[in-house]
């Protein structure tokens, strides 16, 4: 590998059958493959074959979606990438879990858990969970506010780096002749007492491989640009243009350093989701052929959902209806800035309703396309100082991860942009981030 | 196998590097070997030859024990566990999890997360968590009352039961051609508003394999025998004595059956504690060595502790301080009864300390001996009514375990008490469990 040529990451992310909302109904996988961890191996064990960073799993804990028109439910992340780094040496696991309703001592645990069982490939992608179905799950009537949720998440991960860091390295002495076991001077109560935790401490799991799991954030509210900027190593997002996408890129950068951070510790992956073909012609068909089982009906009403309007207020050959749509407000900011990105883009290149349908997927920029030109683009938003690499949503699993990690990889690592092998063993070593310190560790405390 | 006979059950409770306080010192395995999945994935399949039911991991939310002088701290059981269960086809897991310290919500999902991604081997150990440590992890000063943690714990596991129980068998159509996922009449909100949890459902996870995992319980206190006897298919316990087994084995069938239960689907499960050779002085060789690293003086100071006096009050060669020790109250008994199955045993077989301090590890009951003796106790046991199975703690993993597969079980199998070979895919099946209903079925929803 060429020290001289910066490498992207590139993030693997499972949504159910995939990026298409019809990707279940193709025959690829049974109806049922979602709940069987053999496919989310196999998922990964793909994805280690082209050397990406890791794969991701989206979460929430409430039942979404209409169950009688979708696969519905989802195996929990922490328990199930586990058994995915069971099938796998090398490739990161990125777990989503809520810093509303989870206990910050239990959800340091599993991840330092997860940590030490996949030797260092762990990660929290930290969620705050708009929407009441969650809350009500948890003794709530509604979701609490966007400012008291980025408040005890913000929190909640001061507490989670604490724990993280109550073993010093090298706390462990391991002396089975004389009996000790461990230097009681280097695993610390935390002490802490805030306004949403009273944690005691230390962690009961000794410092992981990667001294702290790696964290990502996905906000784009005001709360969660902050939080990002602060504590996250990896920031997934949304973004649609490049020129936003340079926006959001220069503005993470500038927190960053506000925070006092080398704002190359913060790796900016916006989405991507990809429908890939050997020519141009055959991707189209395979996307026309997912989109024949929504039928334009449901394209429209996929539309419509997102931007809140009735679908029969939509033309499908004319622009959106903009005197209905308001300007985005905070809240709205908040669930991924899916909504923002969309009408960016319908608005910068003055697309109709019909257009844009093919131009996004889950809310993420769409390629419909070949290899060459994925790889292209995904050069262009590297070099164009939009991103540190990337969260790819194939349309369908497992065809899809086959398709970029056979056709679209070995292109970027003829462009010099992408590993020809992993050059190191945990997901920090893949993103280029540094090994942490302990907060508590102190000259005194190692020369002890 | 003969249907004539009634099986047995075994466990592999897997605590650390083995039931033994200087299990760790031996060289048998590294002193890192607790954070590490491959010894648990070990013992597991070693366990799996030997047609074993389940492995077992206990588990508290706090850092427990001296750090200086004993490896602290483990890996969360259900992460762990999905581990040990992708590396293993039938062999069941049980996770020990707190009421006190979860969300039923959040711990329903892991639970079957774990039983779909095990193919229906998951299994969780209800634990109320006495003892102010881990209060303190949570935001509490101190550890609740017994009564309350109860209350909390019986509310925890009807929330859990019902979350399981929220997707009907049968409730996936799975038809891909029309797009029909699930029948949304078949899953349920439980709508659950009770004095600690108010819980809306469905659960977000489809029903599992077992339809609802396996419960255990292992308290011994009157709130504990009554949530066990009540919702538990298997109960672990300590008794010392044959007597003392055949008392608590006939309670707990007699209130099972008050609460309308089939008592033959309560499972009671004495825990044994083994230290094994070839022939009884080659045991006893084994056990000196272990207990060589302690010195009489540990030995003395661990009886002290479990009985609550200081080691300098005891006199190895005299009796227990009777006069020292008032009646165990309902708190000590709650500690899954260790501290009144150690009385007992000493009582009833008058026993000096030193006697006692080599009839007992980690509280339960020991046998030093060869395995003809352990298949002998097992048996009398098992059919003097005290048993319907065991929760086997070894002296030392792995070799605890490979002595125990490779020469306890085939003396069980030759007497006709254990199976050659797994009948069964479940753990459910294994102990020879009926698969239960959904409590939201109904004809009328049967049919529809």
């Amino acid at each position: 590998m060429s020290n001289a040529q910066r490498q992207m990451s590139i993030g693997m992310n499972i949504l159910g059958f995939g990026a298409h909302a019809a990707a279940w109904r193709t025959g690829e996988v049974p109806p049922t493959a979602y709940l069987d961890v053999g496919y989310y191996q196999n998922i990964a064990r793909i994805s280690e074959r082209g050397t990406l960073d890791a794969i991701f799993l989206a979460d929430g804990p409430a039942l979404a979606g209409d169950v009688g028109r979708q696969p519905a439910g989802r195996l929990e992340p922490t328990v199930l990438l586990t058994a995915v780094a069971a099938a796998t040496q090398r490739i990161g696991v990125i777990a989503t879990a809520s810093s509303s309703y989870n206990e910050p001592f239990n959800l340091a645990r599993r991840i330092a858990s997860l940590d030490h069982i996949s030797g260092g490939r762990a990660a929290w992608n930290v969620v705050t969970n708009a929407g009441d179905a969650a809350a009500q799950n948890f003794g709530l009537a509604g979701a609490p506010l966007h400012v008291d949720r980025y408040a005890r998440a913000e929190e909640f991960v001061d507490v989670t780096l604490k724990l993280w860091d109550s073993w010093e390295d090298g706390a462990i002495i391991g002396d089975a002749a004389s009996g000790r076991f461990a230097d009681p001077a280097r695993v610390h109560a935390i002490d802490h007492v805030g306004r949403h935790f009273s944690v005691k401490g230390p962690l009961n799991v000794p410092r992981s491989p990667q001294g702290r799991p790696v964290l990502v954030q996905a906000g784009s509210s005001e709360g969660g640009k902050a939080l990002g900027s602060r504590f996250a190593d990896a920031i997934f997002t949304t973004q649609t243009t490049l020129a936003d996408g340079q926006a959001f890129y220069r503005e993470m950068k500038q927190r960053a350093r506000q925070w006092g951070r080398n704002p190359e510790h913060l790796k900016i992956m916006p989405g991507l989701s990809t429908v890939l073909g050997s020519t141009e012609a055959e991707a189209l068909e395979r996307f026309e052929r997912l989109n024949s089982y929504l039928g334009e009906g449901g394209l429209l009403r996929q539309i419509a959902q997102r931007i809140g309007v009735d679908a029969s207020e939509l033309d499908p050959d004319a622009p959106l209806p903009w005197q209905r749509i308001g300007p985005v407000n905070e809240f709205e900011k908040g669930s991924h800035g899916f909504l923002e990105a969309q009408l960016n883009l319908a608005r910068a290149e003055n697309l109709s309703v019909r257009q844009l349908s093919r131009r996004i997927l889950v809310g993420h920029r769409l390629l419909v396309g070949t290899p060459e030109q994925v790889a292209a683009s995904l050069e262009e938003w590297f070099l164009a100082g939009a991103a540190d690499g990337f969260n790819i949503m194939p349309d369908s699993f497992p065809s899809g991860v086959e398709i970029f990690v056979d056709e679209v990889v070995p292109r970027l690592r003829k462009r010099g942009l992408f590993r020809h092998e992993y050059q190191g063993s945990t997901l920090r070593e893949h993103l280029g981030l540094p090994y942490p310190a302990s907060q508590y560790e102190h000259p005194a405390a190692a020369s002890a």
